[in-house]
């Protein structure tokens, strides 16, 4: 029998497929190759990007020459522009405002080869130290409500270079995925005067069904109603709202998880295509009692099509319980 | 500049970028071709299908057999299974139901080449009123909330089967998708005491830059805030809550303009790939004044990737003036 299961902080419901589960290895398809040897993002070809915003340099190597282990860079085709107000007007009954905000690009290292799940964790440590950087700048442009960090790995998960790295946007509203949560966990709260997240830790962490690992101050679970096969939930198991208040060795924690966890993805399912993206408080609110900040992973196996499109809800083939006991190298 | 549009029913801002505007003809993307001659869904192999719910039959010709024009049958593999009780449950602190629910597929035509923008508008017409039909009998179930109509045309839109045919899932709770519009539509009509469908109907025909066409009672524009490059809405021109108040003169316009607009649809983006989606009210309510039925039409032309996930933003390089004015021809 299928199950319907309801996320405990947006009340999405999600199709499970229990009875037509398939092993983990028929989720596989195309690995993400590297097809290229270098491209516009490789050390010597600092000139062909925007000039950064920040990078980790060799003591005495200048800005926008080699000699660095990441550099940020402002998007050379941003979605939002970092120029101008927001000029919020009407066009009849519809609402409008300048396209505002800041779009810039992580690259995580200079080698085209290297990967989250291959870089040390020193370099992965260094990437998070820059993404609580790059948020603690931004925060102070009051046109600012929220920054999302996001990776697309892999063409399938849109990527359009295969050079390690992630993205960031600003923007001047807070994104509806994210004040979803916050309505739904201040429901929470106001019900139980407990964050939704911190109880799902704590379920997960006695039932041992869905945990995925424990490492370093950190979480890795398969969420009890996952849209996608092999979905994952990457959060500190102590509460905190804001990316931006984590410690220096909370972040070498984490770094140390994630590429953990990048490997065993990689060996469970061949190299897949995926995004994360990066949940935190909005910029404009102190420490959240009911939000808890996380990262989500979606491997990128399947298409969303018109029933997922058109009803919101997921039809997902691959229980999490089985998916967490593959990621825990069980299956 | 980009632009922040919001959608007026459900609040969805998308990114539209107006200065990288592409041409209609930049989107297109391998054509749908139709590969094989025959399949399951063809006349003659009827009882390569679970039997018949509905049909449309020559005088005479039996059930399960040649001589139909449609025929409405369970899919083979549902997501949602028609036995059994809902049973809702905890498990801790998540909740679960019995993924109880109707997946049926309405094979449209028993021509395997055809379509929706090839078939006679008495064939099209059909179609519709089965739609009504399944409907209809489908709001007899008490466990059942609502009935989804879609379609996934083209492989990349998610069909796995070429025939021409579309489908229904009826689900024990009311899609999030759906309750979100009813929500949105409701604050709209404590404000203005009107539909806002009424009023954007209004608007766009009164403006006429979204407008792609307006036959036989239904208009067809192109939304102020699209998440797609050539979404569309299709939707009576007169207030109505429920598709299957719709009476047979009136789904005769609709399939005269649904013809007309998917000619239209391929001759500008090449036979491109789409989903389109049905919302109607839910089954339970009687005739809404804030609730307007439509149809959402799709294309398939790129990938949600990273920040679509995680943002609910969507970043749309198409503004919706110029995808209408390309679909009125005048591109």
């Amino acid at each position: 029998m299928p199950e319907l299961r309801k996320d405990p902080v947006v009340g999405r419901w999600v199709i499970i497929s229990t009875e037509r589960a398939r092993r983990p290895t028929d989720f596989q398809r195309e690995a993400v190759r590297i097809k290229n040897d270098s491209c516009v993002f490789c050390e010597g070809n600092e000139d062909k990007t925007p000039p950064e915003i920040l990078a980790s340099r060799r003591e005495g190597a200048a800005a926008d020459g080699p000699g660095w282990t990441y550099r940020v860079v402002p998007n050379k085709f941003p979605a939002l522009r970092i120029e101008g107000d927001l000029e919020p007007a009407a066009e009849g009954l519809f609402d409008r405002m300048n396209g505002v905000g800041a779009h810039e690009v992580v690259i995580e290292t200079p080698d085209h080869r290297a990967s989250l799940a291959t870089m040390s964790v020193d370099a992965v440590t260094d990437v998070l130290l820059a993404f609580r950087e790059r948020l603690l700048d931004l925060k102070k442009d009051p046109r600012f409500e929220y920054v999302l960090f996001f990776k697309n790995h892999g063409e399938a998960a849109g990527a359009s270079l295969e050079h390690p790295h992630s993205q960031l946007i600003a923007t001047p509203i807070i994104p509806i995925m994210v004040s979803e949560e916050i309505t739904g966990a201040a429901a929470y709260w106001q019900m139980k005067e407990r964050c939704v997240w911190c109880d799902v830790v704590r379920q997960e962490r006695r039932d041992k069904q869905r945990l995925i690992m424990e490492h370093g101050g950190f979480v890795a679970l398969a969420p009890f109603a996952p849209r996608f096969p092999f979905e994952t939930w990457i959060l500190p198991s102590k509460h905190r709202s804001s990316f931006e208040e984590t410690e220096d060795d909370e972040l070498r924690g984490l770094a140390e998880l994630l590429g953990e966890f990048l490997r065993r993805l990689n060996t469970t399912l061949n190299e897949p295509p995926f995004n994360f993206m990066l949940h935190t408080a909005p910029l404009r609110e102190s420490e959240l009692d009911y939000f808890h900040w996380h990262l989500e992973v979606m491997p990128k196996l399947s298409n969303v099509a018109g029933f997922e499109w058109g009803s919101g809800f997921f039809i997902n083939p691959m229980p999490p319980e089985t998916a967490a006991a593959a990621l825990r190298g069980e299956a």
